[in-house]
């Protein structure tokens, strides 16, 4: 293999660009030319090849977002399109692909490989629902972000002793509420994972009451239902007033944390590793605190499960 | 005067806690005993009072909200609500009262005035709308707040390439909107104080797009238009699909910034000197960066005006 | 077991807060009694305890630093100041006791056990130095702090393009240093770990000089070397100045990450089980990604080692 | 006027990005051609320009740095510098420069000025040293970063109750000292504007101890005495251990504040107002809380003073 190409597809998360540089200078370390590919599939399709040397990754390490950028693409889900991208990357003679992004980035990968094209899949994505994986780039900081607004939020909930509803991101994991709910001592954690009563929510703003809890914050998953919804019927059920904050896109920007930035490093040149020793369909992973593969498959027959042991944690601590 | 009391109302704001600060070291540095008023005007009409030591308010610079806390106070509106709060002053043997909060507040304040009651004002709110000020405490910390959250939606809009609407706080006042707009970039700003063509939104839009801007971010004040209302009339206009992100209260707390924090400390010791001097119906302010006095009803005798250059100026520097 | 204490001893590390929450609230959880030591060891022996009730934890999780506060103990190094302490913990009726510090605070907790007192430690120390765990708690905050810092002497770096030398915590262990300087892309990083050359840091300051990077950072354990030493020594090698600086004491505090905070809520409860279990003389841990327990005596006679791939990845990734 | 150029020099401050971005945009929107001088008087002597376009300054109001660089230039000092200086402006057309820096960077302004070119200067720097204004871009950013890792101090401050000793920038100007201390509570603030006894901190450390106060923290400008020396003075007369932190080059970088994006956005398109005027020799400035312009000369007869009623106002309140 001489040489290989990076994307980056789906929704952008913090660490992304140092993946990039990670696949970029690995790949030179090993004599690779390293080609970059814009917008994702689309740039696939359209041949928008960049060649990656290494400076062209220099001063990106600390930045949010992608310098490849990412795009949806709905000509990727034809036949046609799919070949387009494969005869584009083999006419630049390129060996083998690196695809950064979420699992509907890596069923495209899979098409590519179908059609006989190594790919490796690196899990970039603030929601951590990747099965396969612990811990996804960009979750940790994203994490993080909410836990910082919601200190802010604490403050103006403790001045004025109300009870905030706050929406994190999550449709369909709950992993980002959870782990912000745990480490900001939400009284309430709302998340798909896990069905709730209205009752038991109203049930722990009386005891929070009762016991002259300055505030209460109520963590929710937006797949676990709607913030002001939810602030509603607590006002039908208690008459009481709550505030609510849906944090949004904050969420997926912002200068990756340590851990991101580490744990992209290492899978993006851990992909490298593996397109060289001829692997492909694979994504590399992060399982018990070891960096590993596994095959798509693998992966998309197993079904992401955040750790609901802290659930029961949170809702002990924030008695 | 021997003795005199402070009290926060309305909303929070970063920097109230440096202000109670400043108002009880600067009470017991003239030999008077401070009295807190906890829950604004609610604690008044109760009595709810703690003796303030100068030990009671360490370690509270630099936290965001109010140790005193804040609260409506429906009761205040009556004649009898106020006696009572004027008398529980009188016998405690309160000499005066300092008010730190919105126009709202100074309002309340007025009336202990014309029940023969000395009160100063300082300035505290968020949304920079008190006028006879040109800065109230929390204005900055909130606009730094809300550009390091721009910024984190900056990477993400630049990766996907899209259109972002970011609301920001001010029903009355663009200030927020205003100087977050400047400070980010942005490629449109609403405020309140200046009417708006859609169209010429979209033309800004468009003219970023031909010249091949990564990314546009709409700042709107919460007074200018609903800022999903305006993405969807930009949807219909272009076609274009935006993004909406409503920052909400996160705005109102965090740890306060230097500007805050110096501005509230030296409001409160001013409020202190202006008590001992027999002054009474005034609030505070800072005019032309000088800390200054200004009587209540001349300063809602002005009607508060942001800098409006600063409007033009973001629209010269966004092109 | 009716009733437990908690304590916390050496060094201070962000997210102990949210241990000794943990702690208080799953031992009430339990329908135990939860007595705080004040100034660790110190406040054992001078039987300086406080009743912790659940309102005593509130609103902490996010403060750095330890509302138990931190002492060295000379006393507790005879017989007769641990006599002293276990004494008092007896008269207490406290039935075991969860020291949160670090090596040197676990071998005081052995001492209580040689006295027939049962002990649970926990990791906590920004320096990630205690064999047997995978992390510590503090140590993720830590390296943010520490990369949010070279963050910006990188700004100012590229802005003059020259070479910066950052000296960070680590007198033993390179843990700071290595993650640090993997997740700034430091040009080279020297820990107590791994001997170095000098040449070899100025060969790769040559390269980068040669492929035109704008600036250079070296990031050293103070374990390592002394950051001026060896900046005077690039100097005479290479005639360039360097610029030093030294991050000290500002690593140790701040809010803690959500990582931490987390970590030391599931610690924190675990400590409380293993009490309640009839375990002693243990520290819990985190090994691949796991919360589990492990002996004093097993824990000290392994070595603590970071992840030397680290240390070659970003060595070939800051090329 | 058809073309100017912008060039950044002397020490590098957060918010000169905001500058140039300002500069150019301006000039572009009043049809000018705007040039890009590279690493300040070195680029100016070597003819090392390049051509700004609107593009050119995308996304850098946020980051700390200068895109264009500084450099100290020793050929400037000659007469042959300045005119090979002048001889490369005036063979590219360009009709006037703006300087961004501090007043060593405006004594070369003048320079060219005397060789009949025009030039204005826009203040930039941490130190707010420079007189004629009331303050400089990157000030701001730099007291906040300041503060932050003081507020990290303070909690490892407060766990082990010990006394901090903080060196902060300022060689000649004691206002990041000043600003810091008191939006701090720093128990004492050594300025160079301000002599003072070591018995009167010593003084003042004891009486925190006997109000039991929970830490102390001394803020040094680096112009007013060596921090560690300060420490082994007040060891020696009190036999208490002191912990010293240099802040060092952390204070140069980091993004911008709104206060300064916003100030070097209204400088920036001042200083192209300015040549259009006609105008030079001039610095742009703020003065109460105005923006306007000074002659070089008025500026350098005048004597920076930091507002040194801050300096007992912080004595009163840290009491």
């Amino acid at each position: 293999m001489e040489r290989i190409a990076v994307l980056t597809s789906g929704g952008d998360s913090p660490g992304m660009n140092a993946a990039i540089r990670a696949v970029v200078r690995k790949g030179h370390h090993h004599g690779l030319d390293v080609i970059g590919v814009q917008r994702g599939y689309t740039g696939l399709i359209q041949g928008d090849f960049i060649t990656m040397e290494l400076g062209s990754v220099g001063d990106i390490i600390h930045r949010g977002g992608t310098i490849l950028r990412s795009a949806r693409c709905e000509e990727f889900r034809t036949p046609e399109g799919r070949e387009k991208a494969v005869s584009n990357l083999q006419q630049h003679g390129i060996g083998g692909i690196v695809v950064i992004g979420g699992d509907g980035s890596f069923r495209g990968a899979q098409h590519l490989t179908a059609l006989g094209y190594p790919t490796i899949g690196v899990p970039g994505t603030i929601d951590n629902d990747i099965p396969g994986t612990d811990f996804t780039i960009g979750f940790d900081t994203a994490v993080n972000t909410v836990i910082q607004n919601i200190d802010r939020i604490r403050d103006t909930a403790s001045s004025h002793e109300r009870t905030y509803i706050v929406e994190v991101m999550g449709r369909d994991a709950g992993d980002i509420a959870l782990w912000a709910g745990l480490a900001d001592g939400a009284e309430s954690i709302l998340v798909p994972e896990a069905p709730y009563e209205l009752d038991d929510i109203v049930e722990r703003l009386a005891r929070g009451d009762r016991r002259d809890k300055k505030h209460s914050i109520i963590v929710v998953a937006e797949g676990a239902g709607n913030a002001f919804e939810i602030g509603k019927k607590i006002k039908e059920k208690t008459g009481e007033e709550t505030r609510v904050t849906v944090l949004g896109h904050i969420q997926r920007g912002g200068s990756p944390s340590a851990f991101d930035r580490v744990l992209a490093s290492q899978m993006g040149a851990n992909a490298v590793d593996l397109l060289l020793a001829g692997e492909h369909d694979k994504m590399v992973a992060i399982r018990n605190n070891e960096i590993t593969a596994i095959n798509f498959d693998t992966a998309f027959s197993m079904k992401h499960q955040p750790d609901m042991s802290m659930y029961d944690l949170a809702s002990i601590l924030a008695i």
